[in-house]
C-alpha cells in the first residue's frame, strides 16, 4: 500500500502520473463527480490549519466522497493519552484514507506503519508538506508546460520554510533547473541544503533583494518572513522592504514569469500585485484543491496494488541512542528507535531525518 | 452576481420570489432532494452560532449538495492574520456559495467585492442577519397568508436587537402595516429609527407590558431582556414581568394572532406557552430551513445571470474621515473608506451604515 | 417513536433483531449504501469524544446518509442558556435521528420527551453508554457465537467503570453466565450491583489478579485503571501490574477466549499482545460502526410504527424532594422531579437512577 508522506516518496514517473491524472480531472471534471463515491477521507488534523482541511474536504467532496474527521486536537478526544498508533488503527475502521496535520515531526510515518488505509501527511511540524509542494509542481506545470530548465527564484524565509524546502528537492530532481535564494542573511537556507546542492551539481546563486534577482526569473516563489525570527527589530525594519514584493518589482520581471505563494501573505506581496496576470497564487489555491483529487484517487487505485517501493535500509539503534530533535515524534511516543544512513554517509532519525 | 447582505438588498418582487421558491420546496420536497447535487456550500463562521450553522447546513443537505467550513475562527487558522479579502478568494475555489458569520460589522460587504461566488450574510455583529428576517417573513406569510394591513407588536430588547430593527424595515415596505413598540424605557427603539418611522409614515405606538398591547396585535415578536443591558439590577427585576410571556397574557391575544421568537429563549416565554397554537416560534425554525433552501437555490440560479441591481453611489472619502464605529470591520482590516449619502442626506459608512 | 436511552431500554429480542440486521449488513454491504439516502443524522456532543462521533459518523455515511452537528459545546453556543428541551425541538427540524454525547446524567432522556425524531444516548456522563454495550454484544457475538455459558472476566475499574456495568446488566439476561471480577480492592464493583446479581442468582467470582482468572474466561473485557482513582500512590504502583495484561498472562487463557476493550487503553494492555489472534479490541472497534449502522437503520425503520414499549411507572415528586446526585441533568435544568420504585422497593430518579 502507498502513502504519502515526503515528497520524495514519489518517483519521477508517478509525479508525472499524479500531474497527467489532474489534468485530466480538470479537463473532464463531471468523468470524475462520482468517482470516489462510498469513500471516505478521514482529515485528522492534531492542529488547525483551515486552509489546507478544507482543500482536502473539498477536493474529496469534488468526487463525490465523504469526509470526517476532527480540526483540532484539544477540542478532541483523540490525543488524550492515546498513542498515533492506536489511533490509526481506530481510523481505519471509519475511513478508506486519511490525511494527517501534526505538529510533531515523523507523526505521519508512524502512522503508516499501523495503518490499515493510504496516509497522506498534511504537514508534520516543520517538517513536510508534501501536497503543498505538489500544488506549487501543478501550477509550475500549467502556467509554464514543463519542469525542467527554469530559473527558479526563492524569497523571504528559508531557513524555516519547509515549503522551499521541499520545492528546492523537487525540482532539483529535473534537468537545467537552477536556484536563486533571496533573502535577509538570518533566514539563509540551511548550510546541509547548500552543500548538497553543490555535490549534486545544481547551480543557484544568493540574492539580498528581490530587485536585482528578478529579471532572471521564470518563477518567483515568495514565503512569509516573520518579525520574531529576528533577534534586532531595527534590522527587520530595515530588511524587510527588500523583500516585499510591488508593482515596481514587478516592472522588472519577465513577461512570462508567474510569482507564487503557499499562503497566507501577510503584507509581503502588495494588493496592487493581484490584478497582473502573472500574479499565479490565486489559481495555486485551485491547483491545491485538483492535486488532491488527483492524489486522493490515485491512492485509492494504488492500494490495491503491491508497494513496490523499496524502503530505506533501516536499522534499530544497538547503541542506546535517542533522536535529539526536540520535534521528533518519537520523544512522545515510546517507539523503537530507527535510523538509517543518507547519501552522504550521516546517520538520521528516519521519523524526522535529523541527523544523530 | 447577487449576494445577501442587508434584508433590503433583495426588493419587494424579488423576496415575493424567495418565498414562492420556499413554499414550493415545502409542497414539492422530492424535486428537490438532488437541486445542488456537487455544489458546495462553505460555512465560514468567525465567530459561533451553531443554531444558524446547522439551519444553513440541513439546508443544504436537503438540496442533495455538500458544506464545509469552519465553525469558530478561534480553533480556525483563517484568521490569523489573514485579510477576508483573501480568505474569501481562497474559500471561491474550494465552494460554491458562502454563509459567513462575522463579529465584526460590514465583513461580508468586503467578501462579496472579492468573491468569486455568491455571498450570504449569516450575522454581522450586531449590525444585521437578513436570514433570520426572511426567516420571520416566511412565517408570516405561512401563519397569516399576507404581509400587509398587519399589527406587528415588538417586545423586549429593541434597542440592540437587531432581528428586531431588520423586521421594521423589511415590514414597513407593505402597505397598512403597523407597529406596536413593548420595551423598558432603557431599551427603546433607537431615535434614528423612531425618526425614519415618522419620516415615512409608517403608523406606531408605544407600550410598556405585554398586558396592554396583546388584544391589537396580529404578531408578537418577542426577544430576549439581558440583564446585562441594565444598570440599576432592582430596575430590571421590577421590570422584566411586563415582559414576560406567560398563558395568563395569552388569553388577551385575538385567536389567529402569532408568537414568533429568533431563540434561544432564556425564560421571556413561559414553558405554558409552548402548547398554544398560537405559538409559532418552533414551526419558525424549520422555516428557517426552508427559506434558507430557497435562498441557496435561487442565488445559485441567479449566478449565471447578470447582478442588475443598481448599487449605491459611493463616494471613497477625500477628506481623510474614517468609520468610527468601533465594530466596524474597517477598523481592522486597511480598506479604502466608502461612504454613501442615505435618503435623509446623512453620510454613512458603507461597510456598517454607521452615521459619519 | 423508540429511542435508545440505556441498553436495557431493549428486549432480549429487539437486541436480536439489532444484532441480526448489523450481521445482515456486514454481510450485504453494498445493499445498504443508499439505505439512508436523504436522512440525517445530528451528533450533539456536549463534550468531546472523537472516537464515539466518528464511529457514528462513518456508520451514517455508510448507509447513504449525512451528518451534520457539534463536537464541543465550548466552541458551540447551543449549550448556552438554552434548555435541551428547546434545543432538541430546534434539532428535530434539521435532522431524522440525534446521537446525543452530555456531560450531565439523564440528559438524553430530557431529550427524548421533547424530541419530534429518535434519540440515542452516545454516553451521559458516568451513566450510561448502550451503544458501547452493543458493541461490545455484537463483537462477543460474531468471536464466539452466542450470548449465553460465558465466563466473563471483568478487569480493571470495575466501580467507575460504566462500560462494565452496562456489560453486567446485559449479559445477565442470557442464561448460563457467570462473571469473574478482577480489580483492586478500591476499585470493586459497587455493593448495588452485587446485590442484584445475588438476588437475581447470577453466579460470579472476585479475583486480585488476572493470572489467576486467565484460565477460565472466554471473554476478558479490560478497562482503565486510572491513576487518579488511588489516595495512595505507592499502593497504585504496587498493585497495578496484576492488572496490566501482557503476553505472559495470555498463556493462561484459553485458545479461544477473547480479549476487549473499549478503547482508548493507556498501557493497561501491552503492544505485545496485539498481534495474537485473540485480541479482538480493533475488530470491536469496527463492530461498533457495524452496530451503530444497524441501529440507526432500525430505529428509522420502526419510527412511523407504534411505541409499544411500556413506560416505567413514573411518580411526580409529591413530596418537594429533589434528586441530590450532582451529575443529575435536574440540578441543571428545572424540571419536574420524576421517581420510580425499582425491584428492590427502592425510589430513584427517572432521569439518573440515582436512589432517592
Amino acid at each position: 500500500m502507498r502513502h504519502l508522506l515526503e515528497p520524495t516518496n514519489l518517483t519521477i514517473e508517478e509525479i508525472d502520473q499524479i500531474m497527467e491524472q489532474a489534468l485530466d480531472i480538470i479537463a473532464h471534471r463531471e468523468k470524475y463527480a462520482d468517482a470516489c463515491k462510498g469513500k471516505k477521507l478521514a482529515t485528522l488534523f492534531y492542529e488547525p490549519s483551515t486552509r489546507t482541511r478544507l482543500s482536502f474536504t473539498a477536493a474529496m467532496m469534488e468526487l463525490g466522497g465523504n469526509v470526517l474527521g476532527f480540526s483540532d486536537a484539544n477540542s478532541s478526544s483523540v490525543s488524550k493519552g492515546e498513542t498515533i498508533a492506536d489511533t490509526i488503527r481506530v481510523v481505519s475502521c471509519f475511513a478508506d484514507i486519511v490525511a494527517m496535520r501534526h505538529p510533531k515531526e515523523g507523526a505521519p510515518l508512524i502512522a503508516k506503519r499501523f495503518s490499515g488505509i493510504p496516509v497522506i501527511n498534511a504537514g508534520d511540524g516543520g517538517h513536510n508538506h508534501p501536497t503543498q509542494t505538489l500544488t506549487d509542481m501543478l501550477t509550475i506545470r500549467r502556467e509554464l508546460g514543463h519542469f525542467d530548465h527554469l530559473t527558479i527564484g526563492l524569497c523571504g524565509d528559508l531557513k524555516y520554510g519547509r515549503t522551499v524546502h521541499s520545492l528546492i528537492k523537487a525540482m532539483s530532481r529535473y534537468e537545467g533547473n537552477r536556484f536563486v535564494l533571496i533573502s535577509p542573511r538570518e533566514l539563509k537556507l540551511p548550510s546541509y541544503m547548500i552543500d548538497e546542492m553543490k555535490t549534486s551539481g545544481i547551480p543557484y546563486v544568493e540574492y539580498d533583494s528581490i530587485e536585482k534577482a528578478m529579471p532572471e526569473l521564470d518563477v518567483l516563489y515568495m514565503t512569509r518572513v516573520q518579525q520574531e525570527r529576528f533577534s534586532d527589530k531595527a534590522e527587520y525594519e530595515r530588511l524587510k522592504l527588500a523583500f516585499i514584493l510591488d508593482e515596481e518589482k514587478m516592472k522588472y520581471g519577465k513577461e512570462n514569469m508567474i510569482v507564487l505563494h503557499p499562503l497566507p501573505r501577510v503584507g509581503e506581496i502588495t494588493e496592487g500585485v493581484d490584478n497582473d496576470p502573472r500574479a499565479a497564487y490565486f489559481r495555486q489555491v485551485e491547483n491545491g484543491k485538483f492535486v488532491r483529487m488527483s492524489l486522493i484517487y490515485t491512492l485509492l487505485k494504488w492500494r490495491s496494488e503491491e508497494d513496490n517501493i523499496k524502503e530505506r535500509q533501516l536499522m534499530k539503534d544497538t547503541e542506546g541512542k535517542k533522536c535529539d530533535n526536540p520535534h521528533c515524534i518519537t520523544t512522545k511516543e515510546p517507539l523503537a528507535q530507527e535510523f538509517y544512513i543518507d547519501t552522504k554517509g550521516i546517520k538520521r532519525c528516519n521519523y524526522c531525518d535529523h541527523e544523530i
